[in-house]
């Protein structure tokens, strides 16, 4: 464990972007970004993707609740994202820490019954044994309520939303609590794919 | 650099998805992986990506020709992928390294004149000292014909197809000239943006 647990939380964030599978593909996306509270977080739109930055609890909240917008509508649609704590230089947006607990999309999220088939990464820079708590990881991953299975590169998921976006919310957490320098995630969300 | 130069190079992998924002997205991605010659690569495919493993110049020929395929259909498409060399456990698809250097889709590749815009980051693992090569990359693809812009957690690329996925392919490639024990590279490569 780090020092960290008596000081302020680092900010985290996450560049991700939704790929509706859609002719309807920019009204999806606008409708479901114009419905997502994004009061709570540091938020830029480029031409490849969206970054929102703040909080943990909050940077998850926003693309999960943009996702399953989407994702209600039967459509089949994917959430890319790279999420990311401690990177050096990232120092912009504090004001967005003092953000409170309070999830704006909660609601949003709840009411939404979606199962996914996800892939993540877990990267923990700048440390010699970074395998181990790679392992970790994926291991926690199965008392989450997640469906785990390897492959190359990265690791399998699978189960409702919720515990797949809270899975990977509490693996990022447990990085930052156990007091990792700089930890990247990639992740690949997918819901309605005609292959499940 | 390190001792590796008279071995065998070390097997290398991506796991790519492409995503046409069209209602036609299955026969986009069907006939796009059918035109596109695979003999010199390990590839598996599973709900979420394509896996793909081989010598490094085949694992981009492969998903850059599937892209390439689907963006000449004009079509706003995406490709997203994470490049893996070194990872460890990674032994199967040996028999692939015997691949000679004739690139199988470089015809398709080449009669495709494609804008792109993208994003990539690199993620030397295992090393205290990461950043320096990340930073010496970025300033390598301002010279590969790729106008480069920082943001936070990943770098914007712009310019020809081929010269981002060739600018991709030399990063990655001097990432493992150099020794690095384990490099991660991801990637998003969008082609026909309405944000263009």
């Amino acid at each position: 464990m780090s020092d960290q647990t008596n000081e302020q939380p680092r900010i985290a964030g996450v560049s991700f972007s939704l790929y509706p599978m859609s002719d309807d593909y920019v009204d999806l996306i606008l409708n479901a970004l114009k419905k997502v509270d994004s009061t709570s977080v540091w938020m830029k739109a480029d031409r490849v993707s969206t970054i929102v930055r703040g909080r943990i609890p909050h940077i998850f909240d926003v693309p999960q609740a943009a996702f399953l917008e989407v994702a209600q509508t039967g459509v089949h649609v994917v959430c890319s994202g790279t999420f990311s704590v401690g990177c050096p230089g990232d120092t912009e947006g504090h004001a967005y820490m003092d953000a409170d607990d309070d999830l704006q999309n909660r609601e949003l999220i709840e009411s939404v019954d979606q199962h996914v088939a996800a892939k993540f990464a877990l990267y923990p820079m700048g440390g010699g044994n970074y395998m181990d708590p790679i392992y970790e990881q994926i291991d926690a991953m199965k008392a989450r309520g997640v469906n785990v299975e390897l492959t190359h590169y990265e690791t399998i998921l699978d189960g409702p939303a919720q515990n797949v976006f809270n899975g990977l919310q509490q693996t990022l957490q447990a990085m930052e609590d156990a007091g990792s320098p700089h930890t990247v995630m990639t992740v690949t969300i997918s819901a309605n794919s005609p292959s499940d």
